[in-house]
């Protein structure tokens, strides 16, 4: 075990003999409980209904869910193809349509089947754990590059959840923040609730308890007096789709930090595997951001609903952080500062 | 009747009889319940307990309860006077630091007594009545006033609740969207539930809805979001104090609206009575802001607990904003566009 693992046993996606396993994140703290998938279907609504989430996550999932097809294909005497996973593989695709890493998880799935293998579903397996193990890696790495930017003992802010809960393990944003606590980078974390699914609050609270990392829970609202007393240096996020000028979409209320950071001179960091880049997205007024069911406003995930009757609301759950707004963008490729259109070439194109 | 009226039956405050009725805003919109206090005791435990919440709601319900104090005391033979009063006055004044109006209402009572009046219940019922009704009359007034700044037509968004359950009736901020709205100013709200408490999604939403009031409910962090898009002209926001050179104390919150409203250009309104202005306190730097228990970030008013065991959280519940991020204060003694201290000392000096 590599000896940065002490501190991160938590697996929200664990494939073993035909079945995925996914801890249910709608249910945590309070519930640790594994759903068990076993076909496509079982998958997608997993990432549909948020048993799943966080970009790298969800992508890792979603290739699972084409290797579990390819063995339901097989059991019923049906060979695994591009052809007849065609459907699983849209199915997948369309689950969230916010996050590029599930298109291109499934885009590595489908290069799999085009080369028609002997034996299809170890294939897809072996596919689907190499974007697994590759995300890990990844992890581990922009931790370092992440963590080097940052001046020794800073406090910092971060927003959702970009844990081992959102990814293969260790996690980008929180990733960082593990691999800054751990060589004194770190010295303290503020972790905003994140509204309406509070997976600031629920989730990284949990893994930073967990791993006995120093921080306090605010209300996302809270950050502009927090920076305001210059108590944080930096506030880093993860990223559910970095355009080619740098433009990125993250959990809805990440745009609102970067401008309230930029206003009183807080650094900004994005933290994303390069498969969360997509530099066939110009910027990002080209990426969708998907709205969600105005009944998640209406009541807590944990709660009873507690707005009147007859209310109606508009729920966005991601936003577009322009670059111009961003300090640095770390992938495992490396660090790119200030991004431009020119700069993600370089390192993307 | 005012005409007016017909959409404002709503009074969180209402005194008969030696009995004050406060409207248990803590189990809105599910719940209609009043809670009867009968001492300053009772009201001062109402207040901190957010039974009754608003700035200028909290000074009307504070003055009725040196009112209610000076009751008990006569009916146990025992004189209402400066000296008898003192100790509720200060567990009164006490009971929520950042609204001003709270001390500005109990000055006015200490100087009913400093009078030494004949019959000291009824020239302090007297005092309290004339409190509530100036308070609505400047709620109207100031409706008129924030309304005329404001282009036909427009979407405003709003945060928290400023209404007739923050006030006397009418309501603040929420006066001046109710009069934009008849007037043909207002053609839809945005409203930000407010965490944590949900202010904005419990009490503005059964306020908006119940004056069918054209609304949509916001995650308080997607408001950037909403700016970006243009679909909203103006913020207008309510305020708990307001100091001498127009820095603006109000629900945390607040100051990350105005500063992403100064990124996107859209305006920014403070609609408070003029006894929410401080012209004793210099800036806001000097203005106390209240923290409160970690515990109510842990749970929602309505939920059970869903933040880990073991986690901390920091809960500031107001926040400052520089008056160069306000583009106009409106009290009902006028407006002052771009506040300055000699803007407001030539209002309020």
């Amino acid at each position: 075990m590599d000896p940065r693992d002490a501190h991160d046993t938590i697996r929200a996606v664990s494939y073993r003999d035909g079945v995925l396993k996914l801890l249910d994140q709608r249910k945590l703290p309070q519930i640790e409980e594994y759903i068990e998938c076993r076909n496509a279907g079982d998958v997608a609504a997993a990432i549909r209904d948020l048993v799943v989430r966080g970009a790298p996550a969800i992508g890792i999932a979603a290739a699972w869910g084409v290797a579990l097809e390819a063995r339901r294909l097989r059991e019923v005497h049906e060979r695994p193809t591009l052809q007849t996973l065609d459907a699983s593989l849209h199915k997948l695709k369309a689950s969230r349509p916010t996050a590029v890493n599930l298109a291109w998880a499934l885009s590595r799935v489908r290069g799999v089947l085009e080369l028609d293998p002997t034996d299809p579903v170890a294939a897809l397996e072996a596919e689907a754990q190499a974007i697994q193990d590759e995300d890990l890696a990844a992890n581990r790495h922009m931790g370092q590059l992440g963590a080097d930017l940052i001046a020794a003992g800073s406090n910092v802010m971060t927003h959702c959840n970009t844990g081992s809960l959102a990814t293969a393990g260790y996690g980008t944003a929180l990733g960082v923040i593990r691999a800054g606590v751990t060589n004194g980078k770190i010295a303290h974390v503020y972790a905003g609730e994140t509204r309406p699914w509070l997976q600031g609050a629920r989730l990284t609270m949990w893994e930073l308890v967990r791993d006995k990392i120093p921080a306090k829970l605010i209300a996302d609202s809270a950050a502009a007096h927090l920076m305001k007393s210059g108590e944080v240096k930096w506030v880093i996020v993860g990223a559910d789709r970095i355009a080619a000028n740098g433009d990125t979409a993250n959990k809805i209320g990440t745009h609102q930090l970067a401008i309230v950071a930029k206003h009183y001179g807080v650094k900004f960091m994005v933290v994303a595997p390069s498969s969360t880049v997509d530099m066939t997205t110009e910027n990002g007024s080209h990426i969708e951001i998907e709205l969600r069911h105005a009944e998640e406003l209406f009541g807590v995930a944990t709660g009873k609903r507690h707005v009147v009757e007859g209310a109606e609301a508009w729920n966005p759950v991601f936003d577009v952080t322009p670059a111009d707004l961003i300090d640095a963008i770390v992938t495992e490729r490396g660090v790119i500062e200030h991004p431009t259109t020119e700069k993600m070439k370089s390192m993307f194109g």
